[in-house]
């Protein structure tokens, strides 16, 4: 087991009817922007009952963050904050909203002229705006992590901030909201959730026994009641699960004392950016062949996975783990999502050299778990993925 | 899955050679009181390696906290923190030591005349005097959670407390200390956390599959690793996940969503006070009666551990939960722990009416997961386990 050092002090409220409570989370006397993203909240009833949770509060709203969080429309969400004098700030939304909004509480406190260098150039934020969230979407796990992924669709960029002072002060979980999400979504969230735990656990074995069992438990988990809350996402108990195992799928329990990747999304956010592909997709497109290719580096956990999580027992250690992606492609395609590029856009030709390029000018001459994965070879993954 | 609240603020800072980052976790300027327990840390490097790390800082100590923390000699350490307004403390042991440190967190803010009132009238402690640990026995948790338990010799009495306030800011936990450990409290150690895992886990389907998976993945890594560091307490791999199990298995995280049990600590607790017995082997003594005494309630529990922890596929669910009691029972005495009250004391006859008659004196008129064992149901079980 390697080092690490584990903190993450979100309160999570978390079952049926929890909404009601967010007044007694929120600071008395905090001046409170509520930011959302379309209009679903409005039909589904979270508006509702957000707004009267928070009778008593001086309250404004932002609407209209974007899937993949929108560089220029946070800007002007910055500066409502900044003329409004904004406190405390609560996101109701999923990952999406959530991520805009830690990038609103770096932003806010940020001393440079351009808070785009946040993320240009990865700077650390130790204290935020402090804001807290309703979380109406479970996939990426934003409403318990420090981190965020924020889109500039001026240049085509998709890049990642975070820091221990963006962990959101609370955030409820209804499992309730679930049954409103459409399909597409809860496909989206079941499949980035069961990513995040693969790039965490998909590397080698480190003799992390804990983290891996915990790891192989939120994928038994997914698997088990990810096809329940798809086709019906009314079961509140599968939806419950669904929510949990998100969350604990990407609150930096799992990652700690152990080897992690990221190679998956490194690229797959490429994808999102150029394409507008769903986020959880570009993971489904670039992670069996991220398998294929790293194989040799990454069979022996494919193995211990592919026996623990899908029973496969009989085999060489290669044979399991080449069941073990198949398996992995097949829960993807069972949930009706496509696996390659070209299912997605006829305008592939050519994206494996542009994302390899751009690793490049960025520098990023090192992924995966060994960091030993050069542009060329993303190249070749991507490639494999058409 | 029932609702619940969520929220532990410890930061965890693991692994080999991590004790000398304690001074970057307490505050600057603060007046530390360092408290440990009889001079094992002297022995072992322990106590070089903290004071070395508290260069910079006044530091006092405060030395002799017993097994199974004494209130009277806290009561002392109480007088101490007082007259010197010390500022900070820093639990240097076990889970005693960091359990005394705890009541002391309480009391030095407490503003009623009585500190043993926040035991007998279960007062929870919303803001304590701030304190780190360094974990020198893993096995209670209590490096990352906020309850304590104490014992009063004078009237043989061991009660439990606790409080959002009474979290450790920090704790470190170096699996380096294990190999120091003697035997008999290594086994103490996986004997503990793993009751631990089963007054959590040992109740009745609640729907909450993934905190099922987490606390099966605990006694799984348990039974895999504890032999092993028992037999060689220099296996650094071994003594990782033992020591980050033991914290996971009390640190709130499994409990979350489920009906809890704990009626086994509570009979235990009774043991420990009248007959000195080891806090561990107490719970390995009452285990098994509990279960099979309470066979009807928790027998599909008891079989999805059978089947899931030990592997046991053949059989009802009667046989295999039966099987399931019987795995547990071999599982300690492997570890060359006795699971009999008479194997530990003659002075046996009349203990479970003693104790059947205390628990009423007190008023607990309702244990278990349905709050419906009574003292006369104790009684049974703690018959059964002479």
């Amino acid at each position: 087991m390697l080092n690490f050092e584990f903190k993450n002090p979100t309160k999570i409220v978390f079952g049926k009817g929890e909404i009601e409570k967010i007044s007694k989370e929120i600071p008395t006397g905090a001046k409170v922007l509520m930011l959302y993203g379309g209009g679903s909240i409005k039909s589904n009833g979270v508006y509702d009952q957000v707004i009267n949770a928070l009778k008593g509060f001086e309250v404004l709203e932002f609407a209209g963050i974007p899937a993949n969080p929108e560089y220029e429309v946070l800007m002007q969400a910055l500066k409502v904050i900044k003329e409004e004098k904004i406190t405390f700030m609560l996101a109701v939304g999923g990952g999406s909203v959530i991520d805009g909004v830690k990038f609103l509480s770096a932003a806010a406190l940020y001393k440079g002229d351009h808070p785009w260098d946040i993320l240009a150039k990865s700077i650390r934020t130790e204290a935020g705006l402090p804001f807290g969230s309703v979380l109406t979407l479970p996939a990426t796990g934003s409403e318990m992590n420090s981190g965020s992924v924020i889109t500039r669709a001026e240049t085509q960029e998709k890049l990642a901030m975070g820091g221990p002072g963006l962990f959101p002060v609370f955030s409820i979980l209804d499992p309730e909201v679930v049954k409103s999400i459409p399909k597409r979504q809860l496909v989206n969230g079941v499949t980035d959730a069961f990513t995040h735990v693969l790039e965490q656990y998909m590397t080698y074995p480190a003799g992390a026994h804990l983290q891996d069992r915990f790891s192989e438990s939120i994928m038994q988990t997914l698997i088990e009641v990810g096809p329940k809350v798809i086709a019906n996402p009314a079961d509140y108990e599968a939806a419950a699960n669904f929510m949990w195992s998100c969350t604990m799928a990407l609150n930096g329990l799992i990652q700690k004392g152990v080897p992690t990747d990221w190679a998956v999304h490194a690229m797959g956010h490429e994808l999102t950016a150029l394409f507008g592909i769903d986020h959880a997709r570009t993971l489904a497109i670039i992670a069996p062949s991220h398998y294929r290719y790293n194989f040799e580096a990454k069979k022996e956990k494919l193995a211990q996975y592919g026996k623990r999580v899908w029973g496969i027992n009989e085999g060489t250690i290669e044979e399991v783990a080449t069941a073990a992606i198949a398996k992995t492609e097949a829960f993807f395609h069972s949930m009706e999502i496509k696996t390659t590029l070209a299912e997605y856009t006829d305008d592939y030709p050519g994206t494996a050299e542009k994302i390899s390029a751009r690793f490049t000018e960025r520098g990023w001459l090192g992924l995966g778990e060994h960091k030993t994965l050069s542009p060329s070879d993303v190249q070749k993954i991507v490639e494999m993925s058409y």
